[in-house]
């Protein structure tokens, strides 16, 4: 049996260096979505190679139809046999910064300052959305493997640099390569605590599609006096038809919408009941006070468990300043639906575009634009051993039972995983709400970091104890 | 009685003077919304005056917070007591007249060119709107004094430079100087025959107020996926008001909205029914087959006596290529009402802003832009001297009972007259359908020219033959 303690003295005294390490891989500017960062974004990459050899690991840039995926694959002395085959997930590359006047200090030149707690975090773009996060998972094993020599299962790290850009890239990477990875599992470090003293295991994500659809009417512009009246207006029909999306109580009503949507369990239920979740604090932040959704249903279970059909966006005629008496030819709605377990992205796009065109007057027609998307929602099993693994790990570093949460949000490599290599993902994060990923002074925890790194080798030690039973 | 005759064949005689005079004008780049054209619009008032004390007429330049006005005065000899005092109206500005490159000839140098039909026309920017078209009048009164010495009215000839801008700077010049303009009627220059061979007075037009509102929601845009169920959308939100104005038979639903709107006369509608207004055609030239305003309504009964409310544009969330995963945090629309006589402008915007108001949920607020407008319907007494003037003199020149016409949009300056000078305005214009007016390759027909100076020759006359009875 393997104790992970001697590994967590020595991650101690490595601290310093796994911080510099950090620091070294948010210097990169790897901002995928802007071409003139591609060296960037390539010798980000690079250095995770590097980093990867450097630990022992087989290791290399993969092409892809975007930016390279680091490839790093392990393989535990004697081959592992009867061992676990493990995929480590992260991404290399980070949102823009812009906009710059508003960092305190400059996005790619980590330093380390107080947060409003008091408490020390790491301040750059990608602090925690990935580089921090998924650092804390490398810097496990590299520590694991400098106590104990090797790692207690096979291990395959992918590092992509298309996650905030087109995550097509990858998931067309693993369907042309999906028998290169025959692996058991994917660990993904890309996901919140439940707050900032209990960790979260992310058990269910919602699925997306995009659809626009554009109502068109008259050939031309009109003039609205002259033809106000009798003309069909676009933007009249296009808001008759998004306004019969939902009902009263706002449930979609889009027929066949709900098909395969299971209630979710009533253990479940009570559990999330468990949680006490702060619905009417979460909603006061953005400004609201009572929850939107589906009627009957919890804030909670409308953003983990329940469908939902929005507008992103809309445009349509004169937008300009003051008054322009136009009757537009045509009129453009933006949406996405957030699909859980059990719906069919393809048949929910078809029920949608059949939904709007019986919706049609005389004179207007529809034409539609898949936005793409089309993940699926998902639950995993929640008895897996990558679970129990990882909520032991959790209750001994964190002194608290780990939250299985929902996300209303899509991961979409999430989807490519169970798609094309037919493996579920544990998710297991250590950032916080208030994190700014995405946005001005990002930052990660150094107890994040910290804390993160322990987990993982708290979770390796479990698969240790396994092999050796 | 002064036969018109002598003056028709005057006219005849002097065409190509007349004409020449109109190129003339039609030469200065009076686009009074563009600030590099001030001095054009300057030149074109000047020459107008110019051509008015040539006349005989006391003229100059009037300042107003827009471009210069162009005012000229005519008394008869002996004060003209008794004899009504007209207001002619028109204007020297012009559209733009890009895109350039879509015309077949300088659009400020005019030339004469066969239009499809055939026919002689006068191709420049202009030339119908409103140049060609104030010219009859001129010229009409030019060759009556040549051949008679006077006019057997007092006339005010008032010519703006911001009709195809800002309107309301001959309001506020009108509101000022009412005192100076105790006038009887207006007669107006700037309208469309029936058909190519059917003129038509325009009897009735509809006013116009434009809103817009802002309905916003969360105080800043949201992640759909971590927020999408209990977060308020507020373009679902504008969907579902914008949804709610008409109902299923396409009445407006706004309580209060109708207040005031009569049916149209009996005898009214029989006239307009035998008018066989060809609403197939056309609705099918702006690619739209059936009239898609009120039930119970003909087309035309829609456009000219029934009100309306348009949206004329709409915004809100993401509207870039593709997909974001955004719920915004507001949305706009830009709406007009068409008003018909009765209804009261500011009434109508208090009851549409009461109507989004009261359809608001939780969260969600409204804010309101007053886009103007604020003009209302008319319809004008059928019986009175300049009607029936009109009515005579265009059955003498074209052989054919002229239509009493309604339009569906609005003529502002008819709304000011009306409201600061008391007065009814003879809106007779004899332009075509397709003069393409505000469009490259904007025309005059030869034909419209001509008569038009011999058809305000004969209601001239009519006068004349008033006073002497």
């Amino acid at each position: 049996m393997v104790h992970p303690e001697t590994v967590l003295a020595q991650i101690d005294q490595q601290f310093p260096q796994s911080l510099e390490r950090l620091f070294e891989l948010l210097r990169f500017p790897s901002v995928a979505t802007d071409p003139a960062h591609y060296p960037d974004c390539l010798n980000a990459a690079g250095w995770l190679v590097t980093q990867l050899k450097g630990m022992g690991f087989e290791a290399g840039l993969r092409k892809t139809t975007g930016q390279p995926l680091v490839v790093g694959s392990y393989m535990p002395p004697g081959g592992g046999a009867g061992a676990p085959h493990i995929l480590f997930y992260g991404h290399y590359d980070v949102q823009p910064a812009d906009p710059l006047d508003l960092w305190t200090s400059d996005p790619f030149d980590p330093v380390i300052r107080k947060m409003e707690n008091g408490k020390d975090a790491i301040f750059a773009r990608g602090a925690s959305d990935d580089k921090g996060q998924l650092m804390t998972f490398i810097e496990a094993s590299r520590n694991w493997l400098a106590v104990h020599g090797s790692l207690p299962f096979r291990l395959t790290v992918m590092i992509e640099g298309d996650e905030e850009g087109d995550t097509t890239h990858l998931d067309l990477f693993l369907k042309e390569n999906a028998k290169e990875f025959p692996v058991d599992a994917a660990f993904i470090c890309d996901t919140e605590m439940w707050d900032e003293r209990t960790p979260a295991i992310i058990t269910r994500l919602r699925g997306c599609i995009g659809d626009e659809v554009t109502i068109t009417g008259p050939r031309i512009d009109l003039h609205s006096g002259y033809f106000g009246g009798p003309a069909q207006n676009p933007i009249k029909v296009l808001s008759r038809v998004l306004a019969a999306i939902h009902d009263k109580n706002g449930r979609i009503a889009i027929p066949g919408f709900y098909d395969g949507v299971k209630p979710i369990p009533p253990s479940l239920r009570k559990q999330w009941d468990g949680l006490k979740f702060p619905a009417k604090k979460f909603l006061g932040n953005i400004g609201l006070s009572v929850p939107a959704g589906e009627l009957g249903y919890s804030a909670l279970e409308q953003m983990w468990a329940r469908p939902t059909a929005e507008v992103n966006g809309i445009f349509g005629g004169y937008r300009g300043p003051g008054s322009k008496t136009v009757l537009p030819a045509e009129a453009t709605a933006k949406l996405t639906f957030r699909l859980v377990e059990g719906q069919d992205p393809g048949k929910v796009r078809k029920a949608f575009r059949k939904f709007v065109k019986e919706r049609l007057p005389k004179d207007c027609k529809a034409s539609f634009k898949d936005d793409g998307g089309d993940s699926t929602g998902f639950a995993v099993a929640e008895n897996t051993p990558w679970i129990a693994a990882a909520k032991r790990a959790l209750k001994d570093e964190f002194g608290r039972n780990a939250v299985l949460a929902g996300g209303g949000y899509s991961i979409p490599v999430v989807d490519s995983f169970k798609t094309h290599l037919k493996i579920d993902s544990l998710l297991v994060g250590f950032g916080n709400e208030d994190d700014a990923a995405h946005s001005p002074n990002e930052k990660y925890a150094i107890d994040s970091y910290y804390r993160g790194i322990r987990t993982w080798t708290r979770i390796i030690a479990q698969f240790a104890e396994r092999e050796e039973t």
